[in-house]
């Protein structure tokens, strides 16, 4: 999978500081490779559940962003990516300090980028999520 | 479809106030009735994208968690509904003030029951969900 | 919902008959609106699972082939519809002579359609599936 | 990952023999091993698109009863497995001769099983489904 901006990295971390939901949650870049993302999210009391839990939709929407960035990796500079569909099975129940989230392009494509993201609190899998991304032209973002 | 708990309105509220994610992003309770849920949210800048739609993010998370109030008003008084899956699909971008999410329950079960939850923004039907909830004995909320 | 192509009842009803693995299951087109197909398949031992029930996997490929002729009515002369994606919910077990499917389009669109399909045994909806489908052109079928 | 079933092994050919559907379609156990399923299936132009690739229906026929195998290997003599949803994604078009598919189990569970099945043909992984499957006491298959 080879990048077709060479500027990627640094268009993945503006794809997250841009983006008022992501700054709001935490949800931080760790690392960007060709067709990877991997976040952080520091946990606080408002992103849980009623149980004490992680709230499903806390990791959902981290795993969505951060499978956007993975396919954002490969796309040219005046390209965008748009999430057009997911599917996501909750694994396991998350408590802890901080969720790690690493997004995977599965299959690269010109129109449709389908990407995997599997959600970590501590060592345990908590959930994993295949999401369709359209390639936009003309919304770098 | 008859619910198990005659308090079955006040619970579904409950579930919602006692829920941290949910007071955060602002999803308030519009409706409730046997197999159904309606739910509103206010929006605000911090609840969008970089482009200035609303994030897939919090669509899909007030969608889960109406899906659940929905699967709620069916359970008995010591049972609980967990989300085990959902799919998720994004129709139209969501630009507005408000969005409204009606989740239906498609086939209540004693173990498992699927949910629908439609998400409108202003009258434009913004995103579609079909949710798997588990009905978890002993643990009410 | 207005179809691009004047003969796609015809095309619809084509779509069917030269596909071998339906011709194979014994699917047939029982009804084509703009946006809807309608298929019934008269159900045989081979279509069976062990336990005498309607093996998951026949209505789910009666489902998507049906979401593409409903797909299918939208589209132009020059452009086929091609599966990227579906999600299936199994809500009862099916027994009983014959499988009904409707499939209607959720969201037409030029270069992805969503589509829901239903499957009912007897009078009982035993699945349902919501697909994808990409608009591809210079394929008709 | 720990079989119930000492005969876990024998059970699994078993629940592909006695499904007429999988006899029909053609698909063979190619090895079974703790929370793993793997079959095949030698192409027929029986199985084929109108455009002469593999139809979706059949890669996902074979990909969700491989599956069920694959939790199948995990469950005790009087346990049986059932599909309730799945997800499944349409990478590549798919030709070729035979196809392969290998299931694994991402997640197992007492009362709910989570497994993945990726489908190939040749060397090309052509797609790949996320499956839910309820453990039901007392139906052996």
């Amino acid at each position: 999978m080879t990048p077709k901006n060479p500027a990627f990295v640094d268009r993945v971390h503006k794809l997250f500081a841009v983006t008022p939901f992501m700054s709001d949650l935490g949800v931080v870049v760790a690392a960007v490779a060709p067709g990877v993302c991997e976040t952080t999210l520091e946990l606080q009391p408002r992103h849980l559940q009623q149980n004490g839990f992680v709230h499903a939709g806390v990791a959902a929407a981290m795993a969505d962003h951060t499978a956007g960035g993975a396919a954002g990796t490969l796309v040219a500079e005046d390209e965008g990516v748009l999430t057009t569909e997911y599917s996501v099975h909750f694994l396991r129940a998350a408590k802890g300090d901080r969720l790690l989230c690493r997004a995977t392009v599965l299959k690269p494509g010109t129109t449709l980028t389908v990407v995997e993201a599997e959600v970590f609190c501590g060592e345990v899998l908590v959930s994993k999520m295949t999401a369709t991304m359209a390639i936009v032209r003309g919304v770098p973002y």
